[in-house]
């Protein structure tokens, strides 16, 4: 593995989650190994859980750790080839990556779809960017497209908590007054994709996600008749894949109840909006796994930083 | 001591404030106790002594420290219970308080009072909050309506320079241009009733601070008369209480001045507008305990993550 | 040495950069020289590489970093004595200095030009008035009028490069669609002046640089007179110093292309604006060193922390 960018990096998931799982009983076993490693955080978004839990990670890890908000502390990047940059942006991603690689090891970036156009977010050019010039390896921090730190860091935790052979897990989309990115629902299904697990995924018509990625994957337009005898019950909100970013619903009567959740264990990745996208009682109740997946983050990532790391 | 939210936490003054000038003659002999602990620090609002001197006081502990600027690196939080999340707001603090405690071993908060509604500022909702879902322990960096590791500070300072067995102290209001809370004035009367002192608070009217908190202290709205035969003259501007956070009055007579301040020390928690609350002279005499006061907030925030590092 | 504010501090320019080459080799060889010391960096502007470099350059030395956005972490400063601050700013430089330097062991500071008033860029106002007040050491990570970290690590890339006994180097002036400070050029012909090398400097009438600093050198207006047998062409864009902080031409025939260059390396302190500045082809070509350049920042800043590290 040179990289983290995406899902595509597992080999087999149910060792990288028996892993994971041996990590957490003992955070600092592998101290020794990252003495001496620099771990830079490039951030050109928001972020809490990603922020802290790979910080954290790093530090079991004993590495150092270097964040820098992008937007607000460095300079506007270019990322297209044979600009004439006498316009807004200071910086090409070629000189920047390069020179960034220099001062640490690994490089994590945080670099969110911009909604507007389809082929500019599938090119993921931060991320690509990155990996292509820093010539140091790049981990992925949730980009356009894909969140796969947060995918491995659910599948540990539908592990822990699993208790059948072959679980029902239904990704259900939500309500949401915001348009927001495909990225976590594009790497949970993914990450659904290489385990033994009957998985659906729900949504309103006009929300299927992009084909290529739900391919072999049962869409039910129900969500009733999707979530029964569920297991799991993954919810997140995404804006439209066909009518390109835009919110073309906010349909009250997809927000996840108790009444629709059952004996399921309800997921969600973090920031949720609380009685838009889920009620109350499902967060209050111990059926939901929010908090440990948000734990897991840390986990997740000091698994890939400490693959990296072995490589280096 | 579960949390460090305010004064309350504080039995017995002396010892503390003997403990914290013992910290100060070796501080780096705790440095085992916080091994492979993690202090996070989230700040809601500006810092400049807090942000560093808490590290600093976390460095000398051993500790590793992840400063979070809430505002512009996270997340909007909600704090009310049962809203209906489709506004502004991304995230609950409920989520929030509880996913962050599982990165780190203590938080510290900073939250100012808003001014705009007095209710509002003594729910002191963002520390109540933590304090309440996170699980671990919380220090009150500054918030509504308290400031006490400044308090304890001042104490300190207080004790290292004072030569009466009973020394005079008067706390002097004085003239701002922009309305102040009222959290540093509030935890200094806090703290002086926990020492034997001739012990005034001097203002003019309409300036009185909380009835609450000032129970039981002369409030004289004569400036020169209270500072007669002061030791240490505590200058700070606070808003109005009444006419809640409002400035009702900029007399420039208040501003204190070498020739009111006498023999007595002169004393300020920073940042401090000069020849508006105090004149030149009196910053730079030898009579000025501001420096002092800000390198002592190293030791008290040691003292207070001391022992909560023994507690974990 | 008691700041590192300028150049003026390197009284044997090849001792140092010998002395840097040889950090090179074992970067952490002087990590206990650090320990328990605490560098601050302060930031009044954006950066990328000085925040990075000296960071990394910190970490090679064992020193604990508190790194501060002060424009909008901390408080709006004063500068000037005897002011009323009845106004923005909330706390005077005096104090602001006086108590980060008792949290910290060395101060970084980055504060740019104006490029409103030339006097008032020449005065320095942040970098001089650190160094008078904070009683510890300062180092300078580009002040209005000058950038010696850059210059020292430039002086490193040029001997690590070099070939001949005293090789022609060429500073030329390039085109920019905004106005920049003068620091850069300043401090690397200071850094020329105290080598025994063939130094010209070329740029359009209206920009030469600042009467004093060029003292002695060659300037000539036709850059391809200047550039004839360069072996080190380094690039970058000033405004005017007659004109002060204007931009008076953006003639596109001074960009720097592979034609010009001939079989000189080039040289520039990035962040640089492809195909204004320079052209892809050059920045492309093995004859670039500007990544080697951004490398050495690494190491002057290590190389001037330890030699105020060894006087503490």
């Amino acid at each position: 593995m040179k990289h983290f960018l995406s899902l595509q990096e597992i080999q087999s998931l149910p060792s990288w989650v028996s892993e994971a799982v041996e990590l957490k009983k003992d955070p600092y076993r592998d101290h020794a190994l990252g003495r001496g490693k620099v771990l830079c955080l490039l951030f050109f978004n928001n972020s809490l859980r990603t922020r802290l839990s790979t910080q954290k990670a790093a530090l079991h890890l004993g590495m150092e750790v270097m964040v820098m908000n992008f937007g607000s502390e460095g300079w506007l990047l270019e990322y297209e080839d044979g600009t004439i940059m006498d316009q807004g942006k200071a910086e090409h991603v070629r000189e920047a990556a390069q020179v960034i690689a220099q001062y640490c090891d690994i490089v994590g970036i945080r670099a969110f779809a911009g909604l507007k156009d389809r082929k500019t977010d599938e090119a993921e050019q931060t991320l690509t960017a990155f990996a292509r010039y820093a010539g140091i390896p790049v981990v992925n921090l949730e980009s356009s497209v894909g969140h796969p730190l947060q995918a491995l860091a659910d599948a540990i935790t539908i592990a822990e908590h699993n208790t059948r052979k072959r679980p029902k897990i239904v990704l259900s989309w939500a309500p949401h007054p915001r348009p927001l990115p495909h990225a976590v629902a594009n790497s949970f299904v993914e990450m659904m994709k290489k385990q033994d697990v009957e998985f659906v995924i729900t949504n309103p018509e006009g929300y299927d996600l992009n084909p290529e990625i739900r391919q072999g994957i049962t869409v039910e337009h129900d969500q009733a008749k999707a979530m029964e005898g569920a297991d799991f019950v993954y919810t997140k909100n995404w804006s439209s894949f066909t009518d390109y970013g835009q919110v073309i619903n906010q349909d009250k009567n997809w927000m996840v109840t108790m009444e629709k959740l059952g004996k399921a264990r309800f997921m969600h990745c973090l920031p949720v909006r609380r009685n838009v996208v889920v009620e109350d009682a499902v967060l209050n109740s111990p059926q939901s796994l929010v908090l440990a997946q948000a734990n897991n983050r840390t986990y997740s990532a000091q698994l890939v930083l400490k693959k990296l790391l072995q490589q280096l």
